[in-house]
């Protein structure tokens, strides 16, 4: 039975360590196929592990005492802290002890680490922050989320590449529609970065092309990828959790005003939180950073237990299905980019 | 009495020029203080005024008898039918007839109008639309929606003075706080734009520069002014229309899912009017164009009867507030810029 090694930075997240480990556990249990390596403090990971037996033959502790914290400059942080729970992960991808790296830590720093401390596939030049966002008709992921800013046509001509193989191969969509982030429909419009990069997209045979994405069309889920420079992709990350909660606060306090309402929204809770959890983007694991070797997943700062199953399951996904090989692939199929 | 003359592009609009008229005699009606020269086919709008002789003296007819259709080539539209009833209307405060033009009509066709047939004001570089958009705590205006794309830092430091005017003068914010819309609070991050735009705008001292704007922090209101480039502005107003519209959606089809949450959302009712109504950024008017002479007001293509008359009172107030006169004495107070 083929095997798939994940190293998870034990040490990333608010939940740090007991969720991150707890999420371990319940993974290995459920994935038999799967091993962890864990990085971070060697007695109080072992620690943690007491009472999981049954799995530990699948568990090792690479031992790693610093720790990337949240606020920390990302560049410096993965330069000098080489004995950080974060690099000593990525490290183990590199050296190939691992095929893929699970991170809750601070995200600049799995950013820039992913190109410093496991490298990008040859031919791709920018890897892409990738999350998969919940949509009217189906979810879509959002491409890029925010790693690179000031992006080239090229770049972004690669990042419908790599989210057209990562929707295919990790969520199961036979020929992802890939859209590209735009203020109009036709192919004139938009601004010099959009003009060009939408007649380069039009040009490609290795993915399909299915033309602008307007804004007001992307919560829809029209576009299985959405390609986006990164700094209008983190605007458009950033604004939809804004939103959402804005609009809930403001119907909240609308329900709130009457007795009937109260009673209504009492009476509607079930549904209420049913739309919470279809609009809770977590639901989809974390956020691949697609475009270095192995597979690199950015869960959430916050996860729990439960995320951070939810992240290795991914982890798993992406290795069985070889999406750092497919974009390998695919590039050599990709046309002026 | 002091008098505003506001053209209005009587053929404007899904619902023109029926509901434009209607619009212009409610408001006539309502403001002692206005005339309106309605541009449009003579005989017709003659028609729609019978029955308003209470107002007939202050409304003027400036017979045009062509239309700009809303899917036209703006530029084209503009240079090309001079007797269309919006460029009747701009020409009408060119040459000083009238202070103010309001048109439902295309909005790219009011965009090239408003820099060719009217002009901007001197020093202004880029004109930019400016909607004001409802927020939790109290609603902030965003500008640029997408007047422009590719802007320069000179260009959003000058819409950071037009929106702080704008929200003084109009909405009688005391001290407009400016934010700059960005993907992080620092003055370091962001895109190449956002990052020289962040110090041309702390050296100002003609309106209050609050910071950087992060897409999460937007719609709670923390800002009265959100300044963007056009291209990001106009993705953040889709968008908000967007994703409103797929929230709603997603949370009706929870409420139908069973009798009990039918019946609370029934009871609810009220309350989700109540938010509608609030998360309807018509109601503030129609969004101006600023940085031109006199007062542009774009009201939504589907604008009915109250639309109109609501951007007719907002002309009038952006006149009495000599919105473009107080644009053209901060422009000398602007440093760099």
């Amino acid at each position: 039975m083929s095997e798939y090694t994940i190293a998870l930075d034990a040490m990333g997240g608010d939940q740090a360590p007991d969720a991150i480990v707890a999420g371990a556990i319940a993974a290995l249990r459920c994935f038999e196929d799967i091993r962890v390596i864990l990085t971070g403090p060697q007695s109080r990971l072992e620690a943690l592990l007491a009472g999981a037996e049954d799995i530990r033959d699948r568990v090792e502790i690479l031992p790693a005492d610093d720790v990337i914290q949240m606020d920390e400059s990302p560049m410096l942080a993965v330069r000098q802290k080489v004995n950080s729970s974060m690099v000593q992960a990525m490290l183990a991808v590199r050296e190939g002890r691992a095929g893929a790296v699970v991170s809750a830590g601070n995200t600049g720093a799995l950013l820039a680490g992913g190109m410093l401390r496991i490298g990008r596939i040859p031919g791709i030049e920018r890897p892409a922050l990738a999350p998969v966002i919940p949509g009217v008709k189906k979810p879509f992921l959002l491409i890029d989320a925010g790693a690179n800013v000031d992006c080239q046509p090229r770049y972004l001509v690669q990042f419908g590449l790599m989210g057209s193989v990562y929707m295919r191969s990790v969520m199961d969509v036979e020929r992802p529609a890939v859209g590209l982030v735009n203020i109009g429909a036709e192919a004139e419009k938009g601004n010099k970065l959009t003009k060009e990069t939408y007649q380069l997209m039009q040009a490609q045979t290795s993915y399909y092309f299915a033309g602008n994405a307007e804004a007001r069309d992307i919560p829809t889920g029209d576009f299985d990828v959405v390609v986006a420079d990164g700094f209008d992709g983190n605007i458009i990350l950033k604004y939809t959790e804004g939103l959402a909660s804005a609009m809930m606060g403001m119907l909240k306090g609308n329900l709130n005003a009457s007795k009937v309402t109260r009673l209504g929204a009492a009476l509607s809770r079930p549904a209420f939180r049913k739309f919470k959890r279809s609009m809770d983007y977590n639901a989809y694991g974390g956020a691949p950073l697609l475009g270095v070797e192995g597979a690199v997943i950015k869960a959430h700062g916050a996860s729990g237990e439960t995320a951070i199953m939810n992240a290795l399951r991914q982890a798993r996904t992406m290795l069985a299905g070889d999406v750092a090989g497919k974009i390998r692939e695919g590039l050599s199929g990709l046309t002026d980019a």
